[in-house]
């Protein structure tokens, strides 16, 4: 935890916060913070700055927060996932936030297991923790929104080739000719398909509404790996 | 899995292997193949090809083997990495070893505890294991050499420096003033720091062999990220 995420629920007053639960037990046990010391901290979709712990035990804490400066920007990526195994999943979106990734759509696909659909993992509630764990890694404030189709074919078929306008549309393919591109300046909407790889009908649909199949090497490699050398390798 | 990596040891006749235990269950449940399936195959240290399976039960399986393709280039990088914490190092090294690093330096730092040193997973045996699981889901055959450094200076300040001819050696620090370049050719040499980063006097050493520090942007990923991220920059 590089920063505590604040929300407007933390104030007590303009500039005094009360923290209990895991920011406290992470604040204690973690980083071992005693009254007086300074954090890093953020405002939920607002500013970054600093906060001065005033009191502290096994309780709640209070800081007096003050904010100084914006977040880093967010990455113009819209990321199009096929809806990995549940154990790699909150791996996968807390690397994906703390990367600055905005936006996140979990899709099914034809190797996707269905078993996959019912992990309590994608609760609302744990896909906002473990994007708030990405975010206070990287010291960021802004949440990627997180959508998720459990059909394939409306999401791609229908929702996507109106939004593709002015955006590149890569979809990571290991077996593709084209090399991926690397500084990226447009938006871009990046398919990554399942273990096994999205099946040809998939990837037929994925060519059918713009999107280009682009290799980035000759290895195939594990998703949460592939993010983040993808995204190297992108911006 | 998507290449079965061979041994010597494995082999019953010139063109003929015998599996059991993990390759064997792999095979049995992940992949669900069956007498006549063929199977991507590689040889430990050698080349790419083919096994048809000859007979499979829950006790052992035959293939009669081919080798027909050289495995992917490994990338000329070797990593100085202070030892991360237990849980995240059997990832670490199968992502390392997928990505095709060729050398991996494990070494001590000031902020890694004391006790990630007497981790289990440190030993021969598992490192071996976790670099094969690379390996098998990267479609590479060749092993990265690992090496363990319990003390920093020996390496740092004794060893390294008459290692870094012609080679470009890179430390990342999210808090450098120069930006990790792109497309590398030459060999590299790349440290990572544990958690909270090496500290001054750490950094000034790397400094003093000639060690360049570079940022790749103004968020602070974890180490598993981070590797993936620098690597699909840097290449």
């Amino acid at each position: 935890m590089n920063l505590v995420l604040l929300e407007h629920s933390d104030f007590i007053d303009t500039h005094r916060v009360c923290l209990k639960g895991r920011r406290l037990a992470h604040t204690l046990q973690v980083l071992r913070a005693a009254s007086g010391d300074t954090l890093r901290v953020g405002l939920l979709d607002g500013k970054l700055g600093k906060g001065v712990i005033e009191q502290i035990d096994n309780t709640s804490m209070e800081m007096v927060v003050e904010f100084d400066a914006d977040p880093p920007a967010k990455l113009p990526v819209r990321l199009i996932l096929a809806l990995p195994r549940p154990k790699v999943l909150n791996r996968l979106i807390a690397a994906a936030a703390s990367m600055g990734i905005r936006e996140i759509d979990l899709i099914n696909a034809w190797r996707v297991e269905k078993a996959y659909w019912e992990s309590p993992r994608l609760s609302e509630e744990n896909l906002r923790l473990q994007s708030t764990l990405g975010l206070e890694q990287a010291g960021d404030t802004i949440l990627p929104s997180i959508r998720l189709h459990r059909l394939f074919t409306p999401l791609v078929r229908e929702e996507l080739p109106a939004q593709l306008k002015g955006q590149v549309a890569l979809l990571a393919n290991p077996r593709a000719n084209e090399d991926a591109p690397r500084k990226v300046t447009e938006p871009l909407v990046l398919a990554i398909g399942p273990e096994g790889g999205f099946i040809d009908r998939e990837v037929e649909t994925f060519r059918d509404i713009g999107f280009t199949e682009v290799r980035f090497g000759p290895r195939i490699l594990r998703v949460e790996t592939a993010l983040a050398f993808l995204i190297g390798r992108l911006f």
